[in-house]
């Protein structure tokens, strides 16, 4: 069953949905998403976890404190609503999972409010190591909505009919999305989501926000970020066209600790494309952390036939056997463990 | 007085605009834009000059014979509809002026078809090398419209209401303009014209048929063109934030004879903004074409206090005295011959 409720958090009122009972996890949705981008993960995961999905400012049901274009919606400032909306909830730490926006923000989270995460899981990861293959001409013609977000006249043209909106948000579901069909059960509630008034300026603020460090990354001349040493997985899809998978190489010059794989049955949305896959990771993941079989607590790296485990424990390594290429995350990052499989 | 006619060039219907007697000068509309962005200066040389302002295929009141996107439109094809409307026409030669679109088609007609051209004078001149400037950080934010209107669902998000129209189109009439107000009065024609069913596809082609050579010119693998034979003049508005004028510095290595100037107060459309300095300009070099006043005809370069002049030429040489600093084309080509002032 999954609980709505309103926290104020930075002064903006957010809604959150929640499931389950157990070690609480934040799931941190993307554009063009919301919170229901996770309910897949609570259909698999809310017997044992508490699932914690907040609307950033301005997406979903949560307020949009600003009702024209803004530079304030960025990756610091959304960071700093996910502190806040874990203080209002009285969570000192919990697990952060997130894509897209999610894991822009999660990039800061890591580095500003580490303390308060257990472990960062991202489904595709873009980092400041991009660089200029941002501009590439092999994705130039990717990365235009970036810009057109900008534009003070876009929300009001995408939302000027239901069918104008379908038209630019089914794009994105569609284009960015390898399993083709993942949105269509759910276009309508979409539709519905970005047509309440707010929410489509909302989202396009992020574009503004965003827009001064995503050209200097582009230019290069952005400052590297700190390492993070919170404990990192990411799981990558591996046909995403705005996110490419190769960029996982830089990965390990962001993280002091992270696990890179990849999810070769997906693109962008790996949550929603492939959430068997996805639940599995973050289970195993999570479990991992906490000492749980396959854990690599104490620095001891467990033993493949060791150790037994539970039926659900063989069933995720199984699962992300099938999707982890090994050897992957050592040619990337030698000194990083893989999963112990 | 404006004489309306329409031609069957390369199977397809032109239509074309046409103003004055004498000799013929062939104007060549960007996006944008259809003909009746020439009015400003039919008003100011059909005295003296047989203007022919065709609209491409696809844009203005010419057929669209391509009803859905296809990249059957672009530099090459619609360089074949210019001669083949001349054709029609039966005109062997002509002065060929144009701009954007119009400016692209022409760099491929001073080469594929370079016998028909008297001369060619550009309003901004974006050649092949333009190069990586073109995904330059600072210029990212500037290109995404080349991407936008590729896209299979653009055409009908902008056309699904006058208002959104007036959105888009608007967008660029005042954005890539120095002088805002230059499409205030006009405006509901434009909307009009892109209303228009075809039209606004029709134009978006363009973007779809240039997207191969794009890429090429931005990765730098593009082959280099030869340089154009035909005598050439480039007017480029200063303020251009779509073509900027520092591209101007590559213009000699793709013209065997080219002077440069700039419109100091103009953007991307020096016709329409500054039309009675593009007029003078336009005049000026058909002038010296064909051996009038200030002209370079048998390589004597006229003596700025000789030949007396009349009073329009001396108006018009104030006129370009006004906007080209002395000594730029120089700068940028040393053994090109400014103009004789």
């Amino acid at each position: 069953m999954i609980r709505h409720s309103f926290v104020v958090a930075n002064g903006v009122r957010h809604h959150v949905a929640e499931c389950g009972e157990g070690e609480p996890i934040v799931l941190l949705h993307g554009w063009p998403e919301f919170w229901a981008a996770w309910e897949p993960i609570f259909a698999r995961l809310g017997n044992r976890y508490r699932l914690i999905a907040p609307d950033f400012r301005g997406f979903g049901e949560s307020e949009n404190p600003h009702p024209g274009p803004t530079d304030a919606v960025n990756a610091r400032s959304l960071s700093d609503d996910v502190a806040a909306i874990m203080d209002a909830l009285d969570l000192e730490r919990a697990g952060i999972v997130g894509h897209d926006v999610g894991a822009n923000v999660m990039l800061d989270f890591g580095v500003r409010h580490a303390s308060r995460a257990t472990g960062l899981l991202f489904f595709n990861c873009p980092t400041h190591g991009v660089g200029r293959r941002w501009r590439d001409p092999s994705h130039i013609n990717e990365i235009w909505y970036q810009t057109f977000h900008q534009q003070p006249y876009a929300a009001a043209m995408v939302t000027s009919s239901r069918e104008n909106c379908r038209r630019h948000i089914g794009h994105f579901l569609k284009h960015w999305a390898h399993r083709k069909d993942a949105f269509d059960a759910v276009e309508e509630r979409w539709i519905d989501n970005f047509m309440r008034p707010g929410v489509m300026q909302g989202g396009f603020n992020w574009y503004i926000g965003q827009n001064r460090g995503r050209l200097a990354v582009m230019a290069e001349t952005a400052p590297k970020p700190p390492k993070i040493a919170v404990a990192a997985r990411v799981f990558w899809g591996r046909h995403d066209p705005i996110l490419r998978a190769e960029w996982a190489d830089v990965l390990p010059d962001y993280f002091e600790d992270v696990e890179i794989g990849f999810c070769e049955d997906a693109g962008h949305f790996v949550h929603y494309e492939q959430p068997d896959q996805a639940a599995s990771v973050i289970d195993a993941f999570f479990t991992k952390l906490r000492g749980g079989p396959g854990s690599l607590a104490g620095g001891t790296k467990a033993h493949p036939a060791g150790g037994g485990g539970s039926k659900l424990h063989r069933a995720l390594t199984r699962s992300v056997t099938e999707v982890l290429p090994l050897g992957i995350a050592q040619a990337f990052h030698p000194q990083t463990t893989p999963l112990s499989l």
